[in-house]
């Protein structure tokens, strides 16, 4: 029981307490149940990996994106994980495809250009047809570096390279809205 | 001691029980200082008027901003109350002037073109030197109909007319910003 609470306390977000009390509720469970989560929890470890071609997390060779013929090819969104790409995937409206980065450059953390999946895209880009690569990293500090860095690398291959927009979120009201954010939205103010 | 209770919590965000102990607390007072509480609240009910200019609250003829020499009174941006206003002066960094309309138009709450200062505005851009004007109102959906509702009115001018950037809050993670938002970001991505 102490290994138990132990192994489970040891995952994120999980404290002593609710490891004590998930224990508790586990070794209540009925023995089918039990072995039902354990089968899961084996099967992912087992079967999830990267896609071979955007390098999200998928149980098949090619994601179901990337696999999806009626889908873009020729435009590829830049993300820096699998649910940044599911955030994109939900809203039902993008018809491109995804390079997932696995990460995003942050020299404070010590990864570094060589650490994510830079050298995968920029092959990517010499094998395949592409017009536009949408870089969509997040709007934090390491996303920002990500995107300069990748923007740069594209440049000289001609491809169209563009930045999500930074800006006011939808239904923002000015006067909650942080200093940076205002600038960015001003600086990006686009004409009408 | 009960008009004095009801006055109170006919205030916005005063509800019985805080009027009740404001005015508890306001009858202990010095003399002096409830005095000087009065004599504020009739001062700026007096005084606080709007600019002539821009509309914006003030307590001058013509406010700080627009009677300042050294700001650029060629570019204007509309917001829609002084709040907004002040939000984007707290920033420093934006040295044109301001229209501010007090209000937006509103079909729900019967808010329409003539119910806030655009009318004002029109005769502003008539008569001064105007290069550019941005378009800052809020991003809400009354916020959105009237920067629709004035790029139309001031198109016909040839003044250039730009709107604030809408999208990503700087430091926003992808995973956690409403679809809206991610879909706006992506249809005003810029080319880098």
């Amino acid at each position: 029981m102490n290994r138990l609470v132990d192994e489970l306390a040891s995952l994120p977000g999980i404290g002593e307490k609710s490891a004590g009390r998930l224990a508790d509720h586990l070794i209540r469970l009925p023995r089918e149940r039990v072995q039902r989560l354990t089968d899961a929890i084996t099967d992912a470890r087992e079967n999830v990996h990267f896609c071979s071609k955007c390098y999200t997390l998928t149980d098949t060779e090619i994601c179901p994106v990337c696999s999806n013929d009626t889908r873009d090819h020729g435009t590829i969104m830049i993300v820096e994980d699998t649910r940044d790409m599911q955030a994109y995937e939900k809203t039902g409206k993008y018809s491109g495809v995804y390079h997932v980065l696995q990460g995003a450059i942050s020299p404070m953390l010590g990864i570094g250009p060589n650490d994510i999946r830079l050298k995968e895209l920029m092959t990517r880009l010499q094998n395949e047809e592409v017009s536009e690569v949408i870089i969509a990293t997040n709007s934090s500090l390491e996303g920002e570096t990500t995107a300069m860095y990748i923007s740069k690398l594209i440049k000289p291959t001609g491809i169209k390279v563009t930045r999500i927009a930074s800006g006011v979120p939808v239904g923002g009201d000015l006067e909650n809205i942080d200093e940076i954010t205002l600038l960015r939205a001003l600086d990006g103010r686009v004409e009408l």
